[in-house]
């Protein structure tokens, strides 16, 4: 790699977590707006729910009291409250989820009652009890009960209760503004020619993406690589939280105009690239550092590296100013590795594994260097994850229980389980 | 429930699969519009990757054969390609990711040489292997090679690949556009007031999650619920692929203007409710018909009960529309009951769970009925996912590894591993 020195992993996400700590913003929104977002405050109810003593059946509203000595011997008439007939107590249909008419407090369910419509009136044979079939006003939260705390990412369900809460707006942390720079040389947008030294730009489309995930929005600058000033003013950005330059991050002639762009904080008052060199592979020549205020990253061209550089470090600030937790959003799960995966002292290493069907085994889908470019089209095409190599360790031999990160949702063919 | 014969949710769910097959429709969209689609087609790759030999270190592009014989006894001289002094054979200086000059065949990187700036020259001690810190022009993958299978929902590292593959645009399966159409008696939006009998809408805005969640994009209707012409007016929609009423599901007085409404098959040309009355819990007065050609679904207004329904039944529908698994959308994995969890025979029944933490067991967070409104709040704020309870089960007893789907991605405490 070149770099003397390469910043453990732990010490730049612990750079990065204090370089970002306390730092989300809030912004209320309407319901409507509000989902998939992360509330910044504790939401309490602002009604009871349900908001009145309602009926759980359909049938009639009626007293408990009246039913009592209800019997097959001794069957009960009562009466519809908008009939006539004051001979017979009083009763009211009522649908289920409908509100209960007052002095009522329990409902007859219609298949136990004996109807006689012509007369606008119904026997019962059994006594029923109060609050049979009603569900308090308040039973399933009062006003003032604390619903969902600061934190909680809003799902399609929270809204079902924030709306029976009668909650209309919610304070929610406000998405982070990433400027994504483009360095790269003789860039071209896929779909478009190739000129003979053109590379297609992969990294645009997928940080773009990688940051939306997260929960950020995107704001993309093309900088001229060939000039510092170029770089210096497309990362001189204002309304922005965070900065990505991609492409220029090694230590190549090429590089260094790059570099020279970005600064270095005991020439430029403390903006630019902090750490420059990270003990991570792909993504080893990434840098940190601050630019006015804002974190800056500077991450690898090279599609793999990019990737991985974003997810193990970029990422991690984007989910935390999101207000969102900032662990890798893939599930994880236990698997067995097949294979021995070879890993370099040294270096955190990221190696794309596939799930070998019918097993709980994953092996490793690259045999050789995961900064190729063969390693992008392996770790997208061929593996159902990947797995953490950390520094102190040669690798993993075969036959080791290992924490596998999923790119989809654990769906296991086989379970030997009950409910299965 | 009053239902006559519940549909087991296995005939459902293969009338709702038989409604929907093969009914994916195409639509050719830029890649950055793709993101979060899923292929309609296979994709091969248009250009080769790397489209030219390029360099993977840093350093001077010579050919190899030239090296041939250096040490540090022997050293040999090289000049730039740009320099005079043909007396040495030539070399160019290279990036990482560079192309390679013609005739170069290796790349002899940066910290193997001894520069000498001042006569643009420089010393290696060492010969170099054609071939070495080169990756040749197609080594990931070549023009023509298959990259992404159809089904593949596009997530942001696809779309490096597809845009290193020189792909602009790419086929994806068009959203299902539903149809919500809401029935609800005295439904109040929240966050305004609440009238004496009034309800706040809970299920607009979670199903519009629901839908959106599940790739399809949500159309809003309002239809008079004392008025079967106000419903048939408002199911009857164009340019929908799938239309819900919401409310009016039950078997009430209040209910049967929402059932007129929607019609029945045999006298309405097999427009209306083909189902009615689904042995799941909570949702068990759903129903399933067609409009027009086009599925329709009748959901509870209780909003637990609306939410499984659409889970259980209408969700697997807009998931297939999207191009989608049909399966449940949450991660699944194997937890063992600390308590029993109780359920009735004849009905799927859905149960929220907790984790309890520092072990690998649940606990049911409900006692009683799922229906109740309680249900919601111990559905969406008390559990960390949930099990589901097959028809031919009473429950399931304490000390049983069971599947749980899980509403967040699951992240162990702790892990027994050599990585963890």
């Amino acid at each position: 790699m070149g770099f003397t020195r390469l910043t453990p992993i732990a010490d730049a996400t612990a750079w990065i977590d204090r370089a970002v700590a306390g730092w989300v913003e809030v912004e209320r929104l309407s319901l409507r707006e509000a989902r998939g977002r992360v509330l910044a405050r504790d939401v309490a109810a602002v009604k009871n729910s349900p908001p009145f003593d309602r009926a759980v059946a359909d049938g009639y509203a009626v007293e408990a009291v009246s039913t009592v000595g209800a019997s097959t011997y001794n069957p009960l008439t009562f009466r519809l409250a908008d009939s006539g007939g004051a001979a017979f107590p009083q009763a009211s249909a009522v649908a289920l989820g409908s509100a209960l008419p007052t002095n009522a407090d329990a409902v007859v369910p219609l298949d136990h009652v004996e109807e006689d419509e012509a007369r606008s009136t119904f026997e019962i044979v059994d006594s029923i009890a109060a609050g049979a079939n009603v569900e308090r006003a308040g039973a399933a939260f009062r006003q003032g009960t604390l619903l969902l705390r600061s934190g909680t990412r809003l799902g399609p369900s929270h809204m079902a209760l924030l709306a029976e809460a009668g909650i209309g707006a919610v304070e929610v942390v406000r998405r982070p503004r990433v400027r994504l720079v483009i360095t790269g040389l003789n860039l071209v947008t896929a779909g478009n020619e190739l000129p003979r030294r053109g590379v297609f730009d992969a990294g645009t489309p997928m940080l773009r993406g990688l940051v939306e995930r997260d929960g950020g929005t995107v704001e993309i600058c093309i900088a001229d690589r060939t000039s510092a000033h170029s770089i210096r003013t497309a990362i001189a950005a204002r309304d922005t939280d965070l900065v990505i330059v991609i492409g220029g991050s090694g230590l190549g002639r090429n590089d260094a105009i790059v570099l020279e762009g970005l600064g270095h904080p005991a020439r430029s008052g403390g903006d630019g690239l902090s750490i420059h060199g990270i003990a991570l592979r792909p993504g080893a020549s990434s840098g940190i550092g601050w630019i006015g205020g804002i974190p800056l990253f500077l991450l690898p061209g090279l599609p793999v590296a990019c990737l991985w550089a974003y997810e193990m470090l970029v990422g991690r600030a984007v989910r935390r100013l999101s207000g969102r937790s900032p662990e890798l959003p893939y599930s994880q799960r236990e698997f067995v590795t097949a294979r021995k995966i070879v890993s370099n002292i040294g270096f955190l290493e990221v190696w794309p594994v596939r799930c070998i069907l019918g097993t709980d085994c994953v092996e490793p889908v690259l045999a050789a260097d995961p900064d190729s470019a063969g390693g992008l089209f392996s770790t997208v095409v061929e593996a159902d994850g990947f797995v953490l190599i950390s520094e102190a360790s040669e690798g993993i031999a075969p036959g080791t229980r290992t924490r596998v990160y999923l790119y989809e949702p654990y769906r296991p063919l086989r379970f030997e389980i009950a409910n299965g």
